[in-house]
């Protein structure tokens, strides 16, 4: 058995931090901010060079143009909006992995675009399109039996079906709305507890009590704050433990092709 | 004998409108806002098409992010600002070039880049290594005789000197200020006049009445209004009665590779 | 009977030009774009003195921070932001108002927020109590019989309800979605007709055929281009011709107090 | 003997952190982002709280319109821009001192705009004309000895020159320049006793190490991290051990009027 563990990461901007390297030692993907929702030109590079230092599989991670709101906002975009926020994006990130001798091996949109393209099917058939019309190798990452993993597959693209530590799921096998109490797992050994689960039953406990089947290729965990890093070291560790090999979607010296 | 004529293009942002599409009739060669001074992505995938269609060289036209300024303010950026700004912008258009089926040939810094990079030699170092990191074919187009040709050069890049239609020239072969009175030549004949002799003897005369070598491989002409496309309309004319021929740098069918 | 003419106006950005400065001869209240989702200090500055040197009414018109979009996007924004955001740019506009010797009126949102303002009483609310926080004396423009305008009354603040005279009505008195076929009034002659009812008799023709009771302070209309200008001109001299005095809201030289 | 200590505050932005609440104990002035170089509405609205509840005297801090260089580089902008720039952000500012219950007492440019406008007499009247224009009851801080304050005094305005415990100074008078080694003061004590001399002699002595005359009403301290915190501490209880009253510019309660 194996999983990807992957954080957003290099969401600074100018003179702005966040985020904390050491993540950097206990995920094996990174998403990583291209300047619309977070992220600038400089934190890129520096950002994609860790990367590159650690070994990680490096992904883009567009967003909104919203840096006010960090993304997080829906807004009432147009398929063609969307395609074109997800080509500039992913454009951008791939020189900067192409000048540092990287390769960019997977794109995950971003905070309300990657729950808008979870639902929104012509929304999630634009980022499928995006990621496709610049490089057809790239792994799309979207929430498990979202519309943006059909789409991704609708397109021929391999998709990383994610899931979440420190999220509950309902009884559908959708996410519990952030705005419900008990939305998410504050029990570091409960949501490890969830991971061993899902990667080795391919089912997770619903909030309800019934267990709903879940197919995950990849999990998300948090590197803003110490006590993500600690979480993410210790659900390292317990998959370890557990034999589960923690590896990236695609092997980093074979990964995507010209971009 | 041959000349290639380029123009800014894709200058428009969200509803605002700016340039005449009917300019890519007479240039060979178009240098596409890329998001930073101007262009945003739907406005870039648009002018990709066009230019496409049009049949016309496709380059990045990298700017300082000011918007509000149209990238013609000085900044005191650094050199690694500036490699880092090049680089996002360059790859972010490529990606909607490739997404279109087109091949990017060149870049040529604007505004107060351009203006930056042709003086100061750190600048220029920067935009033109990252140019080199991100596509080693790209044609660098800069001003005849400044530090962006010569660091081009060093860099191991094709360059394209550029000479310009409606400006004068120094008696050291340097461009007049702009705040000049005698900068801008407004009589079309004496521009076109100026073009020709450019080309075809590789000296200018300057203002103050001597004749100055310059070694122009491209002309800059404007498709902001309809007098600038008139001009360019007149001057393409004008290039071909004399026998030259109008091309760009490099053949676009076999232009810069993998990007 | 008299009734105000308002419109849009200063919606320039940088570079580029947006609005036709002879709508002013035609209104009597404009609500200039406060850098948000349009014009920038500038802009802003010019428009002010114009706005004064017309007579005009000046009141804010403040959007969403999406420039990219116009403002025209929704965006899943809290009443907080939305308060905070309309402090903000009745602000910023009223210190130039203040600088050139003039007196800020009124205040009208501007796209999404507008829209949104219109039908979610908790952004509604939001908008009022941000107008009379910074100054209760400013009149409050919004959609007649919207949550906006009872927010305003509820606040204490004299407001405007405006009816438009090229979009058509639902028998319950809402406008016809813009996503309708007849949701616009293309034909001059009936658009003015339509105001003409409004006016003098408080109701308004729906598309169903039915009669609807509107009330309406200020009816608005468009500047952006020489067409708009037109029809502003026509409907202006067609209210006069009927004996209605154009006029706005306030007298202009005992407007809102201190801001 | 009295001095003003003053801080730049309210420099967070979206979802990023800068600036620690404690300093607001320590300083009687603070200077607040107004969204331009840093602070965003919702940011400046929770500034101004805390400034009313620490009893500060609040003031306008305008910056470039450069979020990603934090407005610390500088760059080509006319006095005309100048001056558009500071009347929004006053009024931007101005309008939740307001809606809060609060007056604002001053305005202290930032970063390269303070420095241009300390010895650029062009772009020192555009703040100083600005400024006036709304609200001539407004003091000016500036940079001790510069074009900055001559032109407020030139304006009508009330001034307050400002020195720096952490800098030093060149035998005219002037700053040494941030590039050299001996820019800056990490002695704490050395710091300390600069202030002390400046406030008590009126002199200060250069890094060639004569004595020079320096007019300081307002000493400026940093707030951005915990040192500097402790720093503003100590000097607090230093100036206050020594006799000297520790007070902003103008009382509170009868500060600057109508804005």
């Amino acid at each position: 058995k194996t999983i990807d563990l992957n954080c957003d990461f290099g969401e600074r901007f100018g003179v702005y931090r966040l985020g904390q390297e050491e993540i950097l030692s206990y995920v094996t993907s990174v998403n990583i901010a291209c300047g619309f929702h977070a992220g600038d030109p400089l934190v890129m590079r520096e950002t994609v060079q860790l990367a590159i230092r650690h070994g990680v599989a490096i992904g883009a991670h567009p967003g909104f143009p919203d840096l006010l709101g960090f993304g997080r906002r829906m807004m009432a975009v147009s398929p063609e909006e969307v395609y074109a926020y997800v080509v500039y994006q992913i454009g951008a990130l791939s020189a900067f992995v192409k000048a540092e001798g990287g390769v960019m091996t997977h794109v995950k949109p971003h905070g309300a675009l990657y729950n808008m393209a979870a639902t929104d099917a012509a929304l999630a058939k634009a980022v499928a399109k995006a990621v496709r019309d610049v490089d057809p190798g790239l792994v799309l990452y979207g929430l498990a039996g979202s519309e943006l993993i059909r789409a991704g597959q609708a397109h021929g693209l391999r998709t990383a079906s994610e899931a979440f530590a420190d999220r509950t799921y309902q009884a559908d096998g959708t996410l519990t709305p952030r705005n419900r109490r008990e939305a998410v797992i504050v029990d570091e050994e409960k949501a490890i507890r969830q991971v061993l689960m899902i990667v080795r039953e391919r089912r997770v406990r619903s909030v309800q009590g019934t267990e709903v089947a879940i197919d995950a290729d990849t999990i998300c965990v948090h590197g803003d704050n110490e006590q993500a890093v600690r979480f993410a070291r210790r659900l390292h560790a317990a998959l370890q433990n557990e034999g589960i090999a923690v590896r990236p979607i695609s092997p980093i010296d074979k990964a995507a092709g010209g971009t």
